[in-house]
Order: structure tokens, then C-alpha cells, then sequence
């Protein structure tokens, strides 16, 4: 436990193939990569120098920690089919117990890294928060050290701490998302470039760094400027979600700031 | 009109603050600023260099430009009182269309940043798409070569692209802000820090800069992941708004992504 050998990643979507490249550059030893999709695992495999399978009966014995980094459903699902004793094994996801990795060794954690990932842009940890977890103190500390040699924002945080961490993390990231992309849309479907609205994206975005968002908020439904509100209701008619998106967020922004509720 | 000399702002929020700081830094002549609220009025004028006042009756005939920022409501309503013949007049508004501006002086046009503003943060406007429209091409001129001046983004864009610029920019900005804002109070209720999730706000509006909308959703609506959602859901049951929210959103997602219907 003292020394952090060899690796094996079950899963090779976005968070595993950061994660594993991020733990690779490191140093560390990554020896084999499990998916059920084979050409996933092989890609991964090929930019970490390791081994792959489909297939879960030829999971690699010959490694300390197992790190499982795919949907909850498929991790609740392999953990009735897969028995590691003896082995740490741990699990990246942001709202799920570790206690579903009792069943496949009794040395089980979190390692849940708090970023959007994806594989087309590979990104460095350095300032990405990992959350920790372990249902042993000695696991925790091998885990905090595994964590401190790619991110210097480790933390430990228990399962409803993380579970918190993770809806937050829905609505500031997924659905802030989703707003560029219905913002995309409605540009795109214009012929306007969506080039013009990126500087106010980034802006947008770079404002919580210096600012609360209570204050950073601008615009219509901070004003609650109906005027506005409603000719832009109007102009979204002609698309029933858009239009009740708008309705929605506008009305809980007037809300939260003229209501006098707060 | 051929020399930019003498420049009125009505209005001093956070778009008239941020547009005569910059059109100020850069040598021209910001002669008075207008407001109801005196106080806001100074503040600006301190800054620029320029007289103030709130009385619309004291308004300079002096000058060659006049910017109203202020809400379309207060425009509208400033229209039917204030007259400046002759004089070249321009908005800074998304949605409300130029006409608005006839009966202050025939020459009339719109200088629109597409860019979210607070006084408490001055920004530079180089990148920031400046949007220009006007009833007569040498005004249009004028207001471009105005518009170059402070940035390398301008573009003339008609009251119809406008408009949808400006609801996109709702979307993109405003709703996006105010997930932040939920995220925020999420964390707080639960004693978490905001800071937490910051890298993660950042690396997801950056995205943008590489990937398109689409590609860049992660999470699990993105993934459909049911359990998840529904785990969620049951956390927010107790804040029916960021309940209502979160599953409107959820459900767009995942029909976005999941329903073929793209």
C-alpha cells in the first residue's frame, strides 16, 4: 500500500482517458484497460501503454488499485460479477455510494475528479478538485497521495458532500451547456455565426472569479425588463422548449431578485 | 460628422459606465452624462471627465453624439420628451429596434455590445462584437469608424439579427449566470464552497472555443443516465424551483440526444 505500482481502468470513456493519461505522465504504471467496447479499450490502451480486454474474466490480478469509471448503472451491474479481494478499488462517479464496491473487495474509495471531460481535448489536473474517499484511513492516504501527484486541489469529501458537488455541478456545467448549445441553435438556424455570442460566453464565465453570481447577473429578467422579456417570448413561439425554458428561468430570476424573497 | 468630437451619455449603468470609460481611454470627448439618479450621474462623470446632471431639460446641446443606455422602457418614455434635431442619436439595446430613436433626431442608429457589463468591473471592449445599424449609411460610417476605435470586432448587424443575437445572448449569459447562481446557493446551504466548482465553470465555457455545443455536453442527461437524474430529483424535492428546473432541462437534454429527433 505504501507504494502505488500498477493500475487497471475499467471503463475508457471521457474521465477515464483523462484520468489515465493524467495518472501515465506521472509515471505510473497503468497495466491494463477493460471495456466492454473493445476499440475504446484499445485506444485508451494505446496511449497509456497498456493492455486491454472485454472481456471482465480476463481482468488483470496483477494490480493494486482498480479504478471504475463508467455509468452507475454498469458499475452496479459489474459489481455483482466481478470480485477483486484483497485489491483497492475505487470509483470516480459523483453521486454513487462507494459502498457498491463493497461486493468486489473490502478495500474500496472514491477518486472523483470535478471537471467536464472529454476524450477529444485531454486536459491537465493541476487545478482540478478531486474528491476522496475511503472506507479505510490507510486507503484514504494512499488515495490523497495518488491524487496529490496530478492535482494540487485534493480534498477529502464524503458521499453526501460529493453527491451535493455533483448536482451543483449539473446545473453550473450540463446545463450551462445546454444554454450555448440552444444559443448555437437559435443563432445557426439565423444564418448569424455563433463566433459573435463566445467572447460573452467566456466573459460570462470568467466573471466568478472576481464576482458572486447573485451580482454577476445581468440582463432582461434582472431588470425585469418585460418588455424585452416578452418580445423575446414572442420571437421563441414558434419552439414550445425554447419558449418554455425562457418562461421558466426568466420568471426564477425576477423572482430571486424582485421578489424580495431572498 | 467627418471628426468624432463631442460625445452625451443618458443613461449610466453598467453599459453606459463600461462604453464611456472605454470610448474615454481611447481620447474622445465625453462632454456630460444624463441620469435620473444624480448620484450614478457623478459617479460615471468622475470617471470621464465630463459634466452631469439629472434634469433632462439641462441636457447639452453641445455635442455631436448622443448614447442613450438606459432600459427600453425608460427609452420609450424618453422619446415622447426629449428632442435633439439634427443631432446623431444611438442605442445601446439587443431588442428594441432603432425607430424608437425618430422622434429624438432623424439621424438615428444602434451601437450594440454584444457583452455582459458590471461597473464594478471595467473591461476592455477589443474583442467584444460591437453591433452597428443606422436609417443612413454616413451615420453608419461614422458609428463603425467610432466602433473601431475601441474594437476589432464590429460588425453592422440589422435590428431583425440583432434581436436574435440578444435572445441567444440570454440564454448564453443571463440563464447560464443563473445556474451558477443555483450551484452556488446549493453548495452554500450545504456549507460547500463555491471554489469547488469554479475550475470546473471555466473549462465548460471555454470549451466552446474548440468544440461545438453538442460535442461538449458531458453529464449524465447527456448520457441518459436515468438513476442518476432521478437520485437528483429526490435531493431536490425539498426546492420545488430548482426542482422544476433541473428536470425541464434534464428532459431537453436527454430528448436532445436520445429522442432522434435532431
Amino acid at each position: 500500500m505504501n507504494r502505488i505500482s500498477k493500475i487497471v481502468f475499467i471503463g475508457a470513456g471521457n474521465v477515464a482517458t483523462n484520468l489515465a493519461i493524467a495518472l501515465h505522465s506521472k509515471g505510473l504504471n497503468i497495466v491494463q484497460i477493460v471495456s466492454r467496447t473493445i476499440n475504446s479499450a484499445k485506444e485508451l490502451a494505446l496511449k497509456v501503454d497498456a493492455d486491454f480486454t472485454d472481456d471482465l474474466s480476463g481482468i488483470s490480478q496483477n494490480a493494486d488499485l482498480y479504478i471504475f469509471s463508467v455509468t452507475d448503472a454498469a458499475l452496479i451491474e459489474l459489481s455483482t460479477k466481478i470480485s477483486l479481494p484483497g485489491k483497492v478499488v475505487v470509483h470516480t462517479a459523483g453521486t454513487l455510494e462507494m459502498e457498491v464496491l463493497k461486493s468486489i473487495s473490502n478495500n474500496y474509495g472514491v477518486f472523483y475528479p470535478l471537471q467536464t471531460f472529454s476524450k477529444a481535448e485531454i486536459i491537465d489536473f493541476e487545478e482540478i478538485p478531486i474528491c476522496i474517499e475511503s472506507n479505510h484511513k490507510e486507503i484514504e492516504s494512499f488515495l490523497i497521495n495518488l491524487a496529490n501527484l496530478i492535482s494540487k486541489n485534493v480534498h477529502l469529501i464524503n458521499s453526501d458532500q460529493r453527491k451535493i458537488l455533483h448536482v451543483s455541478a449539473v446545473f453550473a456545467c450540463n446545463f450551462s451547456s445546454y444554454m450555448y448549445l440552444i444559443a448555437h441553435d437559435i443563432l445557426e438556424e439565423n444564418g448569424l455565426e455563433f463566433d459573435l455570442i463566445k467572447p460573452l460566453i467566456i466573459r460570462t464565465a470568467s466573471k466568478i472569479k472576481t464576482q458572486e453570481p447573485e451580482d454577476a447577473i445581468t440582463g432582461p429578467s434582472r431588470r425585469n425588463d418585460t418588455e424585452i422579456i416578452n418580445n423575446h417570448l414572442n420571437y421563441l413561439k414558434t419552439n414550445p422548449d425554447y419558449f418554455e425554458i425562457y418562461k421558466l428561468l426568466s420568471n426564477n430570476i425576477a423572482k430571486h431578485f424582485h421578489d424580495n424573497k431572498k
